[in-house]
């Protein structure tokens, strides 16, 4: 029997689009779909029940993080993470990569932003062939996250789908440097092929290999003909389940449109493509259309504990803390059927984050989790239905 | 059609205690009951819907919060604080006289700890015939709490059970200021009562005395013949539906229980007693030998974001982030079927407060409450069977 297995259900004529499912042993994703970010082991303000109630599909959550606090193997010895945070459905973990970007060089917002501001700070320490030489940013003591030491862990944290160690680079380094970076990740990609198909037993009982599967990262930055080698790599020198779009996408939102589209649409369609960090409604609508079949962002939830929710039309998002809000009777969106909407008025939500309580960014975490599934089922329609344009016009309109 | 009643059940021959029901328009109290603090209209971290499922019978709001954020008449804009806050159950709401005591003079705590070194913070500006001016914290303006204003205010937010306006005097006062804080008390209790019953309009709707009932307060601190002053006062000179213990309980345990019992013996079973402001399980389980009927407290929900959950036995509560949690395998309680015991590991859960994670401090409130709740219904089963003795030595045990 098969635990896991990729099909395309439908094709869009029109665009690259496609809707399918991922098969897991915890269960079916349905494509193109939503990965919300557990990154320490927990939604932050959400339980997975109420995750499941509100129709998400999966979660992931962080090598880097949980290596950190409370360490992978106390969770193996937990039976695994589904069982340590009790999700029981599908579940990816990222293997650290992003991480070496974002504390090593700024962050995936400041690059789209196309901010010449980047903070840095020093937890990377070093980069060489063997990983990443970091600083706990718990204790301060020095770690080494390699391509075997992240398959490891991903194997004891044990969830269904997990990644290759990778760089991912930032915008600001030079096409020479992106280039010796790539061709390090795809040699790290191989090492940690290689660490996931050798039958080591390993502490969580996940030693075997079919009960996980692996993802390539293409990489390759904003350069065209890196992104055709980093594919090449990714589709004939190794052979994983899914392959990821990492990297640099650039400065810019029409950049990073112009790198995705590039890269998913050389891709094909026999591997699943996830698009690493990315969660913005209007991008997913349109990267969509490029044969993205997963995404995966913090910003729902984040935005929810800053008081930011998530609405159709052009505005996007609302902030429930502006003044206007303070006597609205109405709910945050009238034609959304959540919790939150079905229960609580603007006025109280409002009140809620004006008097400090923790109830507000949960109820406004509620609608955006609801908010994006809801969003992925109307793309998922609008793909098998072929009028992707015309939905896409009707959610922003 | 009566909507509200109190009616006995059960007497201990034994002791004072007894179960019975407190009716409402919003459904039926079984007491001895614990009531929940949403001070500012949530229970913190926690939805009203999730107080319910963990058998929440009753809520309390507060006056001197509500009248700052968002204003009583904005609620009753809303229909009142029901509807607002999403609670279609009964609720208390204060009367403002606890925040006066504890902005001006200290906090309860302190009191019971014996602490020597009470804080005090100059929020009360003074405290006259007509009332108590204070000092907004979130603004700094001045506003006066009178009997009239707390009453309209209670009217607006429209709780099922209200309380006259008080004093409630603390500890290191002497007997003097004691007595002239009671019977100025007394006054502002008859002038709450006239504005109960008097036949003014109100924003909300609940203008007609008929949707809403009033307790008086008894003080007198631990002066005996105060309390029997203010007793017969409660009894003979003002007619409430309910009547609550308030003022100072002295400043040990032992002095409390004292206080309690000599002022709750000589109630009589005319009245629900409610004791204002006493939470702990081990107090709950020896004054309700004294017949008391409901208690408040906002410990159980404090205590969880402090990370401390209630248990049974000797020991009483545990701190999550001991590290002897961090790899702990079983539930915070084997016996305890809420859902975060069935659930989630103290492993999981003492990783949650090391990361910082919210939803840590959920899944404890959760706890808590429900442990409260179980608590009460196993006090009740023990009065029905008088042996509240020797169910109390198996809690503790």
């Amino acid at each position: 029997m098969t635990k896991f297995s990729w099909r395309i259900k439908n094709y869009s004529k029109i665009s690259k689009a496609r809707t399918g499912t991922i098969t897991t042993p915890h269960g079916i994703i349905d494509t193109p779909a939503f990965i919300f970010c557990a990154t320490k082991g927990a939604l932050k303000s959400f339980t997975t029940t109420a995750a499941k109630e509100n129709n998400s599909q999966i979660i992931l959550s962080n090598t880097y993080h949980l290596m950190l606090q409370p360490g992978s193997e106390l969770i193996a010895n937990h039976g695994g993470l589904h069982k340590f945070i009790n999700w029981d459905g599908p579940m990816l973990t990222d293997s650290g990569g992003f991480q070496i970007f974002s504390l090593g060089h700024g962050s995936v917002a400041d690059e789209i932003k196309g901010s010449s501001n980047i903070k840095r700070n020093k937890s990377v320490l070093s980069i060489s062939e063997e990983g990443s030489l970091f600083k706990s940013y718990i204790d301060g003591s020095f770690k080494l996250l390699s391509p075997e030491k992240s398959i490891e862990i991903q194997r004891n944290l044990g969830a269904d789908l997990i990644l290759v160690f990778d760089e991912c680079t930032p915008f600001h380094v030079d096409k020479n440097y992106t280039s010796t970076s790539m061709k390090r990740s795809h040699r790290w990609a191989i090492r940690s092929n290689n660490r996931f198909k050798s039958k080591i037993t390993y502490k969580s009982g996940f030693g075997s290999a079919g009960e996980q599967k692996l993802y390539g990262i293409v990489q390759g930055g904003i350069y065209d003909d890196l992104r055709e080698e980093s594919i090449d790599f990714n589709l004939n020198k190794i052979d994983t389940f899914g392959i990821a779009i990492g990297g640099s996408l650039g400065s810019s939102k029409n950049e990073m449109y112009k790198v995705v589209n590039f890269t998913a649409s050389k891709l094909g369609n026999k591997h699943p493509i996830h698009l690493l960090g990315i969660g913005d409604p209007r991008d997913i609508w349109s990267l969509v259309k490029s044969g993205i079949d997963t995404f995966d962002c913090v910003s729902p939830t984040r935005l929810a504990r800053h008081g930011s929710a998530l609405v159709r039309g052009k505005i996007g998002k609302i902030n429930i803390k502006n003044n206007k809000y303070i006597n609205r009777m109405s709910p945050i969106d009238k034609s959304c059927s959540c919790s939150t909407c079905s229960k609580y008025t603007l006025a109280y939500i409002h009140h809620l984050f004006k008097a400090g309580e923790l109830l507000g960014l949960q109820l406004v975490t509620s609608h955006n989790v609801f908010f994006m599934n809801r969003l992925m089922t109307v793309i998922r329609q609008a793909i098998q239905n072929d009028n992707v344009d015309a939905a896409e016009k009707e959610w922003i309109s």
